[in-house]
């Protein structure tokens, strides 16, 4: 694996895990008051798009990442909808 | 440009501009109890690096998208340490 692939799945590890701590911190609280849902419609379309995006180039770093940030932000989506 | 690049622009579009939602909430509201701090510092630090890996690809929307992300998840970041 050359090294520009490593940099692009070293990035994707950081943007995808990112919303781990947002997931589990809305999780705990039961309180998403603050988290623009705006935010979490428009970014997971995004996100959708890039996922189709790195299939056209075959980049595996744009695959993996923006398929695990996808999940994670729907998740984050259901939490503020529940519980707003 | 090719429909992959135009793609990749729309999907750069709109994970940039997702993020002015919550800027503006969170400008406005003044609270960003429920804005997670881990997800916007590891966020950044992810996004810096995809500009670098952009950079390395020499793919444009990959370069765009990710220093606007860069700037609007930056003044996010200042105004959750600022409002807490």
């Amino acid at each position: 694996m050359d090294s520009v692939t490593i940099l692009g799945l070293i990035a994707g590890t950081l943007t995808t895990i990112a919303f781990l701590p947002q997931l589990f911190k809305t999780w705990q609280s039961k309180s998403a008051k603050d988290v623009s849902l705006g935010m979490l419609m428009i970014f997971s379309t995004g996100v959708f798009l890039w996922l189709i995006y790195g299939i056209y180039l075959q980049a595996l770093p744009i695959i993996l990442a923006n398929l695990i940030t996808l999940i994670f932000n729907l998740i984050i989506l259901g939490l503020k909808i529940r519980y707003r």
